[in-house]
Parts: C-alpha cells; structure tokens; sequence
C-alpha cells in the first residue's frame, strides 16, 4: 500500500489551486497590458486631434534625438503626420516605448502560465506516485526535479542565447535553493 | 485555545515556499529579458557592421512604412546611420521592437514578486490568527479577502484607467471564482 496519499492529495490539490489562481492572474495581467495600451493609444490620438503642434514638435525632438538635423526632422515628421494613424504608431513606439499587444494574449499568457505551473508541479509530485513511502519518495522527487531543472536550463540558455554550461548551472541551483529554503521554512513552522 | 495552528502553519509554510520561488522565478524572467535584449542589440551591432547597406535599406523601410516618401526616408536613413549607437537603438525600437530594460529590474522584479506574493498570501490567512476555530477562520478569511480584492480591483482599475465598477466587479468575482475552484478541487483529491 502506497502510504504517499496526503502529500498526494495536497501535491494536487496546490498544484489545482496554483493553475487556477496563477493562470488567472497571468489573464488579468494580459488584460490590463492591452487595457493600458489601449489607454495610451486613445490619449495619443486625443492629444494628436487638440494639439497637434506640440505632438508634431514631440516627432521631430525624437528625430533630433537620433542625430537628424533640424530641416530634414521638421520635414520627416510632416509627412508622417499627414496619416493620424501613422502618427499616432510612431508615437506610441517611440514616446510611450509601448508595442501593440498581440490579439488574444491576455488568453494565451492565461494558459501559459496555467500549463507551467501545472507541468513544474507534477514533476516534483509524479514521483510519490510510484513509490512506496515519503522518503523514496522524496529521494525520487529531488532527483527528478533536478534533472527537469537541467533540461529547462539548458532550454533556457539556449532559447535566450546564454552560456549554456553557466546557464544551466544557474537555473538549476537557483531552483535547488528556493527548494531546500522552501522545505527548511516548511520543517521550522510545523 | 487557538485550534487553527495546522492552517497557519501550513499556510505559513505555503507563502514562505511560494515567496522564494515566485521571487526567484520573477528575477531569473527580469534577467532573461535583459539577456534577450543584450543578444539582440549586440546582433544589431554586428549586422550594422557587416551588411550596412541592407540595415540602411530596413531603416529606410521603416519610414517609407510610416507614410515618409522615398526620398526622405533615404536621407533620415543616411542621417541616422551616421552614428552607429543611434542607428542600433533605432533599430532595437522600430525593428525588435523591443525597449531597454532597466538597469536593476530583474531584482526589482523578483522583490516585486515576493512582495506581493507574501501581502497576497498574508491577507487570507491573517483571520485565522485572530479567529478561535477554523470554521469561524474560514468565514472571517472570506470576508477579509473578498474585501482585500474589492479594494486591489478599485486601484488597479484606477490605475489602468478602466471604468471602476466594471474593473472591481471583475478583478473580485475572477479572485472568488479562483478560491472557490481551488478550494473545491482540495475538497475533492483529500
């Protein structure tokens, strides 16, 4: 008989809460990042519509910014202002630093914080499931996760053009430590 | 006699486990996304220095797409070209679209994280502190919490500017739909 089943039933059960939780909020955040783009997008077009001379001089302060002289600035910022939707772009990439949020993000990041949060924590959990007590079990998760630690870093570093021996080495203490701190916190208030 | 400390120290245990590694999950993301930016800029860099013409001609094809005549845009091109910094932060703008990362974010981002993590998790768990059993601690941490939510709902709408109603309403019902599933979910594997 399998004597895993609390921290079965726990595992899962934070695990449950964890998806629901994080992947809402991943949700929210989406939202409120086009929400917020949105926002600014609206402001510009108002501010393009009531001043236009101050907006028109903001085009051109960007090109004197990136070494352009004064004429050709003045006569560039012009023509990109005859198009309201042109203008309004450019001045949301180069005043506010904001990109147009891909359509459906607030859904995708959802489900992708949902889907790691729920991956990253069946990998710990699996291995209870297969063995016949908590300290196999434990021995089993550690290894488990530390090997998945690996693999993610190596993913990591390679996908975000990192060394890939530091990387890896990174993620995986990184992980290790939140581990063993988690666990020694657990131990000291129970 | 308090008949709660199960909860609370689980609960304790929970935020301190899930603040660690939120917190280092948020920094190792922070760090990522510097990292991205470096690997981009200094690939801008090169491509600058190896095959200027055809990084000229995407300068160009940025203002020719924002409504500039060819002519023009061959100049502002020509201009901006002239100092290579100005040229890779143009690009790293119009072309990556993708704004420096500030310096110090990946620690901000992590305490940021943590921070809210530990007021997060503090704020349903508190009424137990304070509560003799744990069915008057479940009712009050309701309460608290649905109250907490109401309250972080009003502000970040205000902050985001959407309409303040609508945005409460949203941000408590999603933060009661989520406790409610996960606690259910908990219900049902234990």
């Amino acid at each position: 008989m399998n004597t895993n089943h609390l921290i079965i039933a726990a595992g899962i059960a934070e695990i449950a809460a964890g998806c629901i939780s994080m992947g809402l909020g991943g949700f929210l955040a989406g939202e409120s990042e086009t929400d917020n783009y949105k926002a600014y997008e609206a402001n510009e077009y108002h501010e393009v519509e009531v001043m236009p001379e101050s907006e028109l001089k903001e085009v051109e302060d960007a090109f004197l910014s990136l070494g352009v002289d004064d004429k050709l600035s003045h006569e560039v910022a012009l023509q990109i202002s005859r198009d309201k939707d042109r203008w309004v772009d450019f001045m949301m990439k180069f005043e506010i630093g904001l990109e147009k949020p891909d359509k459906g993000r607030a859904h995708k990041s959802g489900l992708n914080i949902a889907g790691s949060y729920l991956v990253g924590g069946l990998i710990p959990l699996f291995p209870y499931l297969v063995t016949p007590d908590n300290k196999t079990g434990l021995i089993w998760s550690c290894i488990v996760t530390i090997l998945a630690l690996m693999v993610f870093g190596y993913f990591k570093s390679k996908v975000t053009h990192q060394p890939l021996l530091k990387g890896t080495i990174k993620v995986t203490s990184i992980g290790i430590v939140a581990a063993a701190a988690a666990f020694l916190l657990a131990k000291l208030v129970s």
